[in-house]
């Protein structure tokens, strides 16, 4: 084959740290056998079943489209009127008016995120670190230049616009924070509205976690800010909430008067995209129901619950991590100035629990870890009971 | 808001054609009245429910959802190891052999067209007209170089590579063609792969019709021709045969000799997808099944069936067509030297019967028309009652 391929992909970073993982923990087992039950606060993945009123909707979804009456072939692009209607109206509960024609459904977070570059031309985009990899991982593939915000302990792993030039940057910001569960207050979200609005950047808002917020001081929508509509776009969706890392549906805001971005967003999905699955669509539209609400909140609360456990063991041996409340996430320093991957031995090794290394999401999270809240209760609690042994 | 947006979008065609249709259909019922019935052959989207067999086993995976046992988060990206099995065992009962790690389940084809260009540099990319519309917006969106290769009544609506200049191309074939239902024999398609091999150049195979073929003659997969898996990737759908239109499955084949557009998209779909929907993917492993593969065909034979009584009547009035078996479309050229949109006009105003413009599809369509048969049987007979009055 003599055809070009894109050369921004060598300039990727090689992304073994999930593979590693496994590697590493393989090993481990081979080595022990089951001398002790291996314990992972290493997934970012949900584990509790959702609910049976999702899972039925669902399935009377599934048993309609055989039927004459309830087949439904291609959607509207954008996704069903009647989910887009229950989006719009959960954000009228947080107080943000927006049309149920300013909501993009889509199959989760990720595509919206990865595909939005496809609108851009020669831009800078302002990716924090540490961070989700999609994000510095899809511009690079696009060929847009990367400026990297170092966040570190001193600001509590939370990027601020303080002292960067007015440039017009794509900013990426996520709150609650995918790794560090650090979550951005009013003020501080204000503050990047501001410099948005001043240096004509665009924000793009990761909310995907937006479930786990309970202060009333944490905006879990960045439309709770004024101003917002015309400097933001918001990415959410239902796989951590509700249990839909398998089910494929989430939603993206692109505000009417964020124009040409809603313009050629629609031209983007239009051309490459067909829809979400009508039964995933079915599906959360039953996650948005009074009932689908509260079992969502029973979800969360069970991981929070967790992360509260987690969060008291690391107070009690005085170790330094944020998020662990209004996030599944904790964010830790390593102990004894330890480096990422040689406490992940050290804790794989000593007491069978696996977590993430910080460096893992960008040389910023080099010393530091991440626990994760979607475990059994049990598990959890064992984990303590090792922590204390081990720590 | 002072970021650059990617120009290209300005040099994409203005898609007015099914908003353009849909508006003179309410113009003319509206004038009309409800005195005669509109028929529509105008659709490209199946009508027929999905098999019962396909919906029992997606409503399973529903309620399984919902129990601890059977809750399933993130899948592997390309898809469920099942689903790949019984993708892989199909195309062996082609004769084609591919492994099933060679296999890429996504969200339905149109995804994949269209993404494919993201792993590609400087390229110029060989396009059909008239075709399926995602082809050139894609290349052209990705600001890739295209060449349009027209095709006319003197070659079937058929593309040869026959006079081309032996560069390396991005070629996208289509066989059973939409708009066409033009088909390739086994002979064309050794052509085309010939081709690409000593020129270097890459086919997209859009094999999405594939479920119409009947003939023994015409290829339903390129990787029936002998030399296809050192040149051709395949794309490849459940939408049309099992009528997942609205529920999203489909799956490419790229086979591992294809290096490094392998690695590239494997990559590609690591960073910008989590997968097809699990319940989607469940209802394809129904598809693929004894009976699921039955109801199949009795699917496609019903439209099948509707083409043929189309071209019949269309051989009658001694009208120029393609296509009708071994597809759902017929291409005819319109009666009397009409322009595309004159003989919609005509067709709507005299007959009250929607179909679709060939200009739609590229200015290589000017004059032709598009018959769908994804109409009901009595919708069919009705049609050519009153083609007989009017033609």
């Amino acid at each position: 084959m003599q055809l070009n391929f894109n050369e921004n992909f060598e300039r990727m970073e090689k992304r073994y740290l999930f593979s590693e993982i496994t590697a590493r923990v393989a090993a481990y087992k081979s080595r022990e056998g089951g001398s002790q039950k291996v314990i992972s606060l290493g997934i970012g993945d949900v584990t509790l079943p959702i609910a049976r009123c999702v899972a039925n909707e669902m399935a009377r979804a599934a048993e309609e489209m055989a039927t004459r009456e309830g087949f439904c072939g291609y959607g509207e692009t954008r996704g069903l009127h009647e989910l887009r209607g229950a989006i719009s109206s959960r954000y009228k509960r947080l107080g943000a008016h927006l049309d149920e024609d300013e909501i993009f459904i889509n199959d989760g977070s990720k595509s919206d995120l990865g595909n939005i570059f496809d609108i851009f031309g020669d831009i800078e985009a302002l990716i924090p670190s540490p961070a989700y990899p999609v994000y510095l991982d899809a511009c690079t593939m696009s060929g847009k230049r990367a400026r990297i915000l170092e966040t570190s302990a001193k600001n509590g792993f939370l990027p601020s616009p303080e002292g960067l030039p007015k440039n017009p940057f794509l900013i990426f910001l996520c709150s609650p924070n995918n790794p560090t569960g650090a979550t951005f207050s009013r003020e501080e979200l204000c503050e990047w509205v501001d410099f948005a609005l001043c240096s004509g950047s665009l924000i793009i808002f990761d909310a995907a976690y937006e479930g786990f917020v309970r202060s009333e001081k944490i905006p879990r929508s960045i439309f709770e800010i004024s101003g917002a509509k015309d400097c933001a776009i918001e990415v959410c969706s239902f796989s951590k909430n509700a249990g839909f890392t398998g089910i494929r549906c989430g939603w993206s805001v692109i505000p009417r008067s964020l124009s040409p971005v809603h313009e050629l967003w629609s031209r983007r999905q239009a051309t490459k995209f067909n829809g979400a699955s009508y039964i995933a669509q079915r599906g959360a539209i039953a996650a948005l129901s009074r009932e689908g609400e509260r079992e969502s909140f029973l979800r969360t609360d069970y991981y929070l619950k967790n992360a509260k456990i987690l969060a008291e063991a690391l107070k009690e041996k005085e170790i330094w991590f944020v998020g662990g409340e209004n996030s599944p996430y904790l964010w830790l320093k390593c102990p004894n100035g330890m480096k990422s991957w040689t406490f992940f031995d050290f804790l794989l090794e000593h007491a069978g629990i696996v977590g993430t290394p910080g460096v893992g999401f960008g040389e910023g999270g080099e010393g530091y870890f991440r626990f994760s809240s979607f475990a059994s209760r049990e598990d959890v609690l064992e984990a303590v009971v090792r922590f204390n042994k081990w720590l």
